[in-house]
This record gives C-alpha cells, structure tokens and sequence, in this order.
C-alpha cells in the first residue's frame, strides 16, 4: 500500500503562476490550465501577442488552443495575484532577474517549482526565498515557440520532478498530481540533483557540441570523430556525477546514442538560440556543471574547453 | 657582394605548369604569364569556363586580365609540355592525387615548388619524385575564386619559398626572381620548415576555430573566451615548433594577435570551405601539426580537440 500523498493545505485549486512563459512555459501551463486549474502567466517579449490572440499549441499529444478570454496573462509580477505553486520557466539566461520576478508572487507557504535546463536554477532561489519551498523537474520535451502565439510541441513532455532539500511535508507527488491530472506525464523523484546529472549526460554533448559546431544531432553523430567527442564529453559527466557521489551508469552512454540515432535530425535549444543570435544557456547547460566538476576534483578537460567554445560564439 | 644565383640550365624562359589553378594558382600564374612567363594551367572544375572567357583578376596590386588567347589552359596532364618548374596550388585535400597530376609534367631535372598549405605537402612530392627537386614555398595571401572566372585579391600577396632538402645547388633564390620578376613579392629563405611552423602560429588557430566555430577572425577576437582560445592554441604550435628544433619567440603571439584585430573581418580558407560545403584542408593545416607535435613529445590538447570538431563538421 502507497504512503498517503501530503497535500499543501491550499490544494483545493491552488493558484498556479508560471514565469517565464515561452514555449515550455506555455506547453506546462497551457496543460494545466486547459485541465481547469487557475493558472496566471508571467509573459515578456510575447505578452501582446498572447493577450490579444492567446495561444495554439500544436502536440503531438493532441492540439489546443487557448482564447485570450480563457487566459490570465500579465507583463508585470507586481499585479499578479499571490501564488501557491510558482512554475519558473524562464530562460536561464535571464536569471539575474528571478528574485525580482519571482518575490511579488509569493505567499509565506507559496512552492517554487523550477523546470529550467541545467545547474544552480533552485540554488538561486534558495538563497533568495529559502529552500525548503524549493522544487526542481526535468522536463524531457521538445518544444518550440513559432510566430504569431503559435507554440510546436513535437515530441515527449515527460517531468521528473523532486524536492531541492530533502525533508517532509514533501510535496513532490502532489505537484506530480498536478501534471498528471492535466495530460502531462510526471515522475516524483528522490533524488532531484542525481536527475539533474543524469540529464546533463546528454545535454552537455548535444546541446554544448551541436551549439559550438552548429550541428543537429544526426550530425554529431555521423562521424567517427563527432561520436567519440560526444562519448568523451558523457563519460566526463558521469565521471563528474560520480565524483558528487552521484553513481550513474555507463551503459547510459550506449543507450542514450541508440536513442539519439533513431530521433530525427534535431536543433537543440542552444544551437537554435546559436542560430537565431539568442543568449544560448551556457551558464547552466555547460559551465555550472563544469565548475561542480571541478569543485569535486573531477576532470572534465572537454567539457572545459567546450564552455570557451560557446563563450567564444556568445562574445563572452 | 652577394653570392651569384644558381640557376638551372633551362632558365632562360622556362616552362612553367601550375597545378590545380584556383585562386591562388590564378593568381600567381596569372601574374607570371601577365609579365611574360611561359605558363601552362591545369584546371578541372572551372577549365571551361576559363577555357572560353579568360580570367579577370581584382588585385589590389593592380587589376589585370587574361584572355583565353593569352592563356595556355588543360584539363589533363598527360597533354601538357613537360614543365621546367611546376608549380603545386592544388587543395591539400585533393593532395591523393598529385602524384599521377605531376607525373606526366616531369623531364629529369624538372623543379616542383609547392605553395599549398600546411604541412606534408613536399614529403608526398619528395616520396614520388625525390626529395631534391622539391621546393616549398609560404603564399601569404588573401585570394578567393569568384564565379565566372573572377578572382578577387584582396590583400597581400608575399611569397616565402625554400629548399625541401637543404643542398646545392640551390634553386630557391632564382624561383624567387621568376615572382619577383612578375610582380610578386617573393623571398628566398634557409629553413623552410622553420617558416611552414611560424605560418602554423596563425593559421591552426585562426583556420581551425574559425571553420569549428563558424566565426571571422574578428568575432574570434572579440571576447576574452576567444581571445584565450587563440593564445592557447598559437602557444601549442609554438611549443611544438620548439620540440622540433625550430625556435619561434613567444612575443610573435601579440604580434600576430594585433595584426589580425587591425585586419577586417576575415573569413579563413577552412570557414570559406565549410560554409559551402567543401571538404576542409583539416590534415594539412591541423592533423599533420598534431601528429609532428606528438612524435615530438610536444603536448597539444587544444589542437588534438579541433582536429576532432573539424572532422565532425566534414563527417569524417
């Protein structure tokens, strides 16, 4: 029999905020809000566009359009109503602005939910709001904003989701009841940085490689050379994982290729961002997990010079 | 009083192939026919082309034309005059065909002077002809091939040419003349391979980040992450240089670095060739310095790490 799961005591409709709303922003909450819960979306470059025309989401888990009347959409923190259940889904690159965003919208007992890619997302508001509200998910999603409020959501949308510092009440399963009652698959785990690891196994290859070369992953994977660069930089990770005491497996690195070859070609975020003259999530895909690396005494010689490769595209 | 100048028995108006006429071919046949010179042009892609309308050259030494009247063009070897000098500005990726492209153009005391970059050219010229008709020579030159029979020299032009295999007599110095002659800067030198590793300073970094990256020289420069890159990677050939037994001082690092900030934004002959999808001269600009470098005992990992991107953008 399943332990009881603990329930926040605002759980009849929590209201839901969600920063940051670009494509995955848009795909999470837009789930949640088709489902009937009370969602309000923090919007930026897009708030215009969203508030006059609202969304359509185009998933491969079926499509949907959100009105402009079925949405709360602001462009400003300050007037959104408190929150229980704040979803952070900026980009990492803007996350010198998260304490600012993310202040006016809680409440003494609010939750942060962070499903931003990479390292240091939850160690950020930690120190901003405490840790103990602090949760972190992975979402395993392919997602792209289009122009003109249209949102593509063309494969998987699994979150995996955990709390920052384990301790009890732990509300991971009741947040993954949100997910799940909404159409969109969601694991709670225990282990919430052994996740974080595990996924950057692949992002720091093909995002990090796929950014500095300008290659899909069909790509990366077409040669010789560029297997063996995205074999050394995943054994590096999980070298690094296992220097934090983080055991992952190296068969991953077998399965993970299989999986990849059999994807169509695919842009990563970063190269996509690399393409379209974007700030690319270098800090949190590629340099916070080198320097953990580092701290643990753990060589990551390709992963370092990858970092410069990027940093070098970015101008940094 | 200086020396007199060897020369070669056949020097009063030698015959002079040019193997492999892209642009730096054009160019420095162009001039030597322009001024008199008996020169016979092997082309492939572009024979019909300039076999019909000539060539017309923007140099900003002075623009000059050649009219297919003027021009001696082939497209096969085997019915090309035997050449008393024959010179080699094929792709080093084409470099598997030079022995059966030169063969046919040989008679017993024939002359080979390679232009083409990087290194090993001469010791496939060496192990097919013998080592001591071979001359290499350094075109420090900004030269790119347009459509319809346009070339476009932009900026310098020097050629630095020497012995493969020190000896006498030594034809170096009367090569020089036949450029210098035809209006091309051109200096014999004693150690040709000390001056292919100071050529390497600037092209592995600038040749191989720039192709890896998809980046001008400019942007290569213009952040302490690139910046960083360029040093590390000028120091590695330096370094090897050394263990080699060719000294290079440290100081031509600044050197070279300011010289390329004071250029306009440059696109290298590898960014050039990736952009368009050509195959890139990885082995004779980066693998074969790796390689030399390692039989030496000379660590360069940032080097061995960009020969592995390059090869994953060409497939390899």
């Amino acid at each position: 029999m399943e332990a009881p799961v603990p329930t926040p005591s605002f759980a009849r409709r929590p209201v839901i905020a969600i920063v940051g709303a670009g494509a995955i922003g848009a795909y999470y909450g837009g789930r949640l809000a088709q489902h009937g819960q009370d969602v309000h979306f923090l919007l930026r470059s897009d708030y215009d566009q969203v508030r006059e025309h609202g969304w359509h989401i185009a998933s491969h888990a079926g499509d949907f359009s959100l009105s402009p009347q079925q949405l709360q959409v602001y462009s400003d923190p300050a007037v959104m109503p408190p929150a229980d259940v704040v979803i952070v889904t900026l980009k990492t690159t803007a996350n010198h602005r998260l304490p600012e965003l993310v202040a006016p919208l809680l409440h003494p007992t609010s939750l942060i939910l962070t499903l931003q890619n990479g390292l240091g997302n939850e160690q950020i508001l930690a120190d901003a709001f405490g840790g103990a509200r602090v949760y972190g998910g992975l979402a395993f999603i392919c997602c792209n904003r289009l122009p003109g409020g249209q949102i593509h959501h063309s494969a998987h949308g699994l979150i995996r989701l955990g709390q920052y510092v384990p301790h009890q009440p732990d509300y991971s399963r009741w947040l993954a009841g949100l997910f799940n009652q909404s159409q969109v698959p969601c694991q709670a785990i225990e282990n919430l940085e052994l996740g974080r690891w595990e996924k950057l196994v692949w992002n720091v290859p093909f995002n990090g490689l796929g950014a500095a070369l300008d290659l899909t992953t069909d790509r990366l994977l077409a040669s010789p050379a560029g297997e063996k660069l995205v074999r050394q930089l995943m054994q590096e990770v999980i070298d690094a994982a296992g220097a934090l005491n983080l055991p992952l497996p190296v068969a991953m690195i077998d399965q993970q290729i299989e999986k990849t070859r059999q994807m169509a070609a695919y842009r990563t975020s970063m190269q996509v961002d690399r393409q379209l003259g974007r700030p690319m999530e270098i800090e949190a895909i590629l340099a916070a997990p080198a320097r953990a690396a580092a701290a643990a005494k753990a060589a990551t010689p390709g992963l370092d010079y990858l970092v410069e490769l990027v940093r070098t595209i970015d101008g940094q």
